[in-house]
């Protein structure tokens, strides 16, 4: 079972498949289009919040970092005058100490992810996309350069008007080839309820991806992360209608339906169902809202029967 | 009034020193030999610990680090089985990640240095000796590579015989130029008690320093930091012996003699003073372990009214 996986949804998701199924079998295909160095740290946001999650380990109120966390160092760095918009609490520092650390001694990320999960004692697999930068990239109104993603989405909190997402270097990265091999064999591929353009995207931005997903299109389903028209989190719904397109179900079957069979949708969207069947994808009404880690479950348990 | 300073012992003469005269007076030449990198993070062990002492947030106990530290990143890293011999609080992270961070937007050190000080409220200038890398290396018996200073000081515990010294680097780099303007304006150059071989002869390695002292030898007081016999703190004796050197002020004095007119030997240590004499340069005989800041003060004050 592969799930192709952003940060806060999809981990969400994966807490609850991980109970519903034998958590051997889940592998995460997570999107690293947004790793990226600061203060000299190499930092994976996605990878992170899936490995505290799983963990039992996350701050849930955020979503993201670490529970029971002090912020002593941005204490102190806030006084120094440094950057301090992207909030990195102590316990979390050493994730990114312990990652840049093992990068600079020459291993790669995939193996460094290994050991970080083993760490945290994770008993599925988590995988980075690869082991190569691809760095998705921002363009904003009234700004000519590139913006790295987490300049917009954290420092200016995704409020300007985007007008471009770019992947750079996904032409010439290499999929993870257990990556590969795990979309190869797996009896189900779910592409988790993450943002489609910032966290999915480039996952299938990376040479192969779509094509073994055309190729394994019966065995596809993706979650929406829209629901009743809105982004359950974050800046989906809004970067979507900014880049011209429907901030809807019918918006993520759009971008879903050539590789992708099932589009597994809210019950609060069910009046979309005809319009899904159409667009030929097979629409799978759930509640899809995670409210707790037992609805997460619940939801994966539906989604595993269907194939 | 210029001091070339080391870490620990540097730090606390510096300490009496400011009180002793007008601190805007005073500048600090500060080792940068022991500066490196982890887990990706510019570390300046010398600077910072000055910096600390000055500014009254240095661990007392420890010498060096921070007041009120908390040590949660490196309790997590510990988990995940980083390298964590060498302990950085949270609060002293913060330090590091700033000057990465400024580093790597191209920031050279002393600005990066001043920035630091000045959000300490640091009322003396403290410089880097040079902007460019000088790298102390060590070789200990049964190792044919050169270890990092801080891999032979805290890793290994300054334990192993030490075979050699080296200053990578020291050939090519270049004397803060504000560094060597302190040097020959001032009315007094201090050698503070520091490390000879790991943290003085760092600075005095750097192309014009030892002709500066050579051409100024009339305003250089150097303090022992050897006290009996025995260095106050680390390996000082230990090494210089290792080298063949003499473990004694009579060591301390061969040293520095050429270049330096006054040796400010302890009470304990009496006994030298006509050797001293005789080996051309002026012992002065005071109490010089600096066991509270006011003693520190006390000392400063009898070596300013030396010249």
């Amino acid at each position: 079972m592969a799930v192709l996986s952003g940060g806060v949804g999809a981990a969400k998701f994966l807490q609850g498949l991980v109970k519903a199924v034998d958590e051997s079998e889940v592998v995460a295909i997570v999107n690293t289009g947004d790793d990226w160095y600061l203060h000299g740290l190499k930092i994976c946001p996605d990878l992170d919040t899936i490995t505290y999650t799983l963990s039992g380990q996350v701050n849930t109120e955020m979503g993201w970092g670490r529970a029971n966390e002090t912020w002593n160092a941005m204490e102190s760095l806030e006084i120094l005058g440094g950057e301090t918009w992207f909030r990195l609490g102590d316990r979390d520092l050493a994730t990114h100490l312990y990652r840049t650390q093992r990068a600079q001694s020459g291993a790669t990320l995939d193996v460094i992810t290994r050991e970080i999960t083993e760490a945290f004692s994770i008993g599925c697999t988590i995988l980075p996309m690869t082991n190569d930068t691809v760095s998705t990239k921002v363009q904003i109104e009234n700004r000519a350069d590139l913006l790295d993603f987490q300049e917009y989405f954290v420092k200016l909190r995704a409020e300007p008007r985007v007008s471009k997402v770019a992947y750079q270097g996904c032409e010439s990265a290499s999929v993870l080839k257990e990556a590969m091999d795990a979309l190869l064999i797996a009896d189900q591929i779910i592409i988790a309820p993450s943002n489609p353009i910032l966290s999915i995207e480039p996952i299938l931005s990376l040479p192969g991806i779509k094509e073994c997903l055309l190729e394994r299109r019966n065995k596809v389903i993706a979650i929406s992360p829209i629901v009743n028209g809105k982004a359950l989190k974050g800046p989906a719904g809004k970067i979507m209608a900014e880049l011209g397109q429907e901030a809807s179900v019918l918006g993520i079957a759009k971008r879903y339906r050539e590789f992708a069979k099932y589009l597994v949708i809210d019950n609060l969207d069910i009046e979309y169902s005809g319009e899904i069947r159409n667009s030929s994808m097979e629409p799978v009404v759930l509640g899809t809202v995670m409210t707790t880690p037992d609805v997460a479950t619940g939801l994966a348990k539906e989604i595993i029967r269907l194939i």
